[in-house]
């Protein structure tokens, strides 16, 4: 069972975790979850935002480019095994869902999908994408994050449905 | 007296002031405050990031093109008649601090300053920036935010210092 809850009630766990073991970016129909470790939740537009980034040579990405909306979900702590695979192989090959033993059901408020053993997940429409731009990031970043110059694409997403497992 | 604190001890009081009666960021030497109500927190490139977003019409965006860090602060509840005054006056024709009765101090881990009356400042060295691109951004949104086609500039700011007053 889920309830829909407010961004402070999941705030601190999402931003925790994204900065710990990682969290699920699931997009596209078959859906595919990466394990992203880098984004931002504030206010922009007045809409809740949350922004994700994807390198262009993910699988993810050309299922980003083809749908409207995404999920991130948080998994609990002993899913350490499943987020890093979901982080280190690719959707292209394998059907990581399978592999890692994970089920998905509809997303309430958008077309994604989302992992009914998060303890959290936030469905988002994507309203804004940019790419890093080299020409105004700082060079240390750049040499440390982009040897191969593959930018990543910054994703906006409008936070629609945040909800909590109960 | 000022403490250094960690992120998520300050998190929840910094975004919903943002999204409620706004916050101050600071940047330039003279400093010039700015209210804003937009932006986000959270990490990126193994680094605490929060964004801001600043229209080039702006004052505030002359002085952060011209600078590399800034501040943001977070004024008491009882500010709210000079948030709205630094949001609604440019410092281009009034210094907006002395007409807020607001004092300013260097900050401790970049150039820029901060405001001393603050219950919370986090000091940002700008690691990059990019202008809302029109198209790649929700239509609604464009003709919502941006009638007069004055995309905001988001500048990416490391954190490097989070103060909470004691």
């Amino acid at each position: 069972m889920r309830k829909e809850v407010e961004l402070f009630d999941v705030l601190q766990e999402t931003l925790d975790k994204l900065d710990g073991d990682g969290i699920l970016l699931v997009a596209g129909d078959p859906p595919n979850p990466m394990t992203i470790g880098w984004g931002t939740i504030g206010y922009i537009w007045n809409r809740k935002i949350m922004t994700v980034m994807v390198r262009p040579v993910r699988h993810t990405f050309s299922l980003m480019e083809s749908v409207k909306d995404f999920s991130v979900c948080v998994l609990p702590d002993h899913y350490k095994k499943q987020l890093n695979f979901c982080g280190t192989r690719s959707g292209r090959n394998i059907n990581k869902l399978e592999s890692c033993n994970l089920s998905v059901e509809k997303c309430i408020k958008v077309e994604s999908f989302f992992i009914p053993e998060s303890t959290i997940h936030i469905e988002c429409r994507t309203v804004h994408k940019h790419y890093v731009d080299p020409s105004t990031l700082d060079p240390g970043i750049i040499n440390r994050y982009y040897p191969k110059k593959d930018f990543h694409q910054v994703y906006y997403g409008e936070i629609l449905g945040i909800y909590k497992k109960i």
